[in-house]
C-alpha cells in the first residue's frame, strides 16, 4: 500500500517555546509531498528531520496569523538559492501573495521558479486539486480572521493485478488495462479468464482532515465526516474555556466532540498554548469523549 | 566595569543549516539590550539561550535580505502577545516598515506597543542614537542591495568615586557631582580634599563595529577605525574568492585585511556559507593576516 502519512513539524501556538515550534505538517501522499502551514523555523525543522524541501511541490496555508506562515518566505528563498526550477503550487488567501511579492521586491529577489497560486475561499468550500489519485478541498473554519481547513482524500485506484496469476493463466501485459477496470482478460491461448482470478480489490482509500485554527464549529462536520485522521487544534484545556471562546480557539474537549460527531477514525491534537508545558492533560481531557486520540509530537510520523 | 558584550545568535548565511542559524547578535551595553539583525528563528534562539526578549528596546536591521530580518515579525508579534507596552526603537530602511505594516494588516494585529522607526541611510553615515552613555552610527556597506553596518561607541563616564575614600576624608554624598566632573570636594569639616584622593580615572570606553553583509570595502575604514571588536562577515574562504566578488560577500582574508587596516583590537568572523561544515579553516586563513581573530559560535558571549 502506498504511503499516506504526515510528519509533525510544529505543535505550538502563537508563541513558540524551546519545546514547541509553530504549526507545520508534511503530508506524504504516495511520495507527493504537501506542506500544510509553515510557521517560523519550518525550513530548519525540515532539515532537522531530514525531509527534502525539494520534494515539496504543494504548500497550503490555512490563514495569515504569523505562527502559520512566517516560515514561508525563508523556505521559498532557500528553495530558490538551492536551485529549484520546477513550479510550486501555493494554496492560500490572495493577501499572502502581496506579502510575498513585497518582500521579494525589497530584497530584489526574482525566484528561479514559478509560484502558481490557487486561492482558498474564506466563505465556502472549494476544490483545490483533483486528479487521478487525490482531491483536496478547503473549507471555512471559524477564527478571528479568515481561516480554512483542508480535506485530503485519496481516490480509488483500479483493481490490483496479481502478478503470479498472470503467469499462471498465461495472460499478457497488454490485458492489464482491462483487468484494472474490472473486465475479464483473454489469455495467450484465446481463453477468457475471469477478472476475479487475476486481480484483488483496490487498496482502501484514506483521508486526512486538517483543522487549525478554529473555535468549536459544527459547520465543518460535513467536510470532515468519516476522515481516517482528523487533526484538530486544541489550544486550551477546559480550565481556559472562556479564553478559548474569546480567542476563537478550541479546547481538547471541543476537538474530541467534533471528532465524535464527525465519526472520524482517529483524532490528532496540537497547537498547544505555551502556558501548558506538559501536553498529556490534553489527552486526558479528550479521551473520555473520543478514545482514539493522539498528541502531536514534533518529528513523529503518523500513518493514516 | 559595566557589561559591554555580545551574544551570538546566528552564524550562518542565506540558507540556515541544522548547525547554523541566520544572522542575529544581542549587544548588552550596560544592561541595555540591542538586537542586531534578526534572521528567521531569532526568537527561538533568544529563548534557547535564556535571553529575555522584553529587555530589548532597540533593534537594528542591516538590510532586507531574508537571513537578516525574517525573524523580526515573529519577534514583534510575540512581544505583543506577551504583553509588551513600552515602545520599541527600530533602526532600518523604510521599506521594512512597509513589510511589517502589510503583515500586521493582514493578520489584523494592532500591536500593544509603539514601534518608533529611525531610518538608516544607504548612502552616508548617520548618527542613530546619541545619549550620555552611548552613540550608534550606521554607515554604508557594499552589498547587492542597500546595506548598513553599525558602530557602537561607549561614552566616557565621569571620574569614579572611591567609596572608602569618601568615608576616610569625611566627604558627604552631596559632593559627588563635583567629584565626577573633576573638581575638588569640601568635606564635613570645611577642608578642601583633592579630587585625586577621592576618585579614580573613568572606565575606558569600548566600541563594537558590526559589518554584515559586504564585499571587501575600504570605505568603511574610517567608520570602524580602532574598534575594540569588529564583527565582519566572512561568507567564503579564498577558494571561492570569485563567488565572494560576484555575490558582494567577503572571504576570511578580506575580513582580516580590513581588521588590520582599521587597526581594530579583535576580529570576529561569521556569516559562514552552508557549504563549509567546519568553520576552523576561516580562522586558519584569517590569522596570518590578523592574529586576534575569533570565530562566531552560537550561544557564546564575547566580552568587548
Amino acid at each position: 500500500m502506498q504511503r499516506f502519512e504526515i510528519t509533525i513539524l510544529g505543535t505550538g501556538s502563537a508563541s513558540p517555546t524551546t519545546k514547541r515550534n509553530p504549526s507545520a505538517q508534511l503530508l506524504n501522499a504516495a511520495e507527493r509531498f504537501f506542506l500544510i502551514d509553515c510557521g517560523e523555523g519550518t525550513q530548519m525543522q525540515l532539515r532537522k528531520y531530514k525531509l527534502n524541501m525539494h520534494r515539496i511541490d504543494h504548500i497550503l496555508i490555512s490563514h495569515l496569523h504569523g505562527d502559520h506562515y512566517l516560515g514561508l518566505l525563508g523556505l521559498l528563498q532557500s528553495m530558490h538559492l538551492l536551485g529549484r526550477k520546477k513550479p510550486l503550487y501555493l494554496f492560500c488567501f490572495p493577501e499572502l501573495k502581496e506579502i510575498i511579492d513585497i518582500q521579494n521586491k525589497h530584497s530584489q529577489t526574482v525566484l528561479n521558479y514559478e509560484i502558481i497560486y490557487n486561492y482558498t475561499d474564506p466563505k465556502q468550500p472549494k476544490l483545490l486539486l483533483d486528479d487521478k489519485k487525490l482531491s483536496i478541498t478547503s473549507f471555512p473554519l471559524s477564527h478571528r480572521i479568515a481561516c480554512c481547513g483542508f480535506m485530503f482524500r485519496e481516490k480509488e485506484g483500479g483493481r490490483k493485478i496479481v502478478k503470479e496469476a498472470l503467469e499462471k493463466y498465461k495472460v499478457s501485459i497488454a490485458e492489464i488495462h482491462k483487468l484494472r477496470i474490472g473486465q475479464d482478460a483473454i489469455n495467450d491461448e484465446g481463453d477468457t479468464i475471469a477478472n476475479r482470478l487475476l486481480t484483488k480489490n483496490p487498496d482502501r482509500t484514506r483521508s486526512f482532515a486538517y483543522c487549525s485554527d478554529t473555535c468549536y464549529f459544527e459547520d465543518i462536520l460535513p467536510h470532515i465526516a468519516n476522515a481516517d485522521l482528523l487533526y484538530h487544534e486544541s489550544t486550551f484545556l477546559k480550565d481556559m474555556k472562556d479564553r478559548a471562546r474569546s480567542t476563537f480557539h478550541s479546547t481538547a474537549e471541543d476537538a474530541a466532540t467534533i471528532a465524535q460527531k464527525a465519526n472520524v477514525k482517529k483524532l490528532l491534537l496540537g497547537h498547544f498554548s505555551a502556558r501548558y508545558e506538559d501536553s498529556s492533560p490534553f489527552l486526558l481531557e479528550a479521551r473520555p469523549l473520543f478514545d482514539n486520540t493522539l498528541l502531536a509530537l514534533e518529528g513523529e510520523k503518523v500513518k493514516i
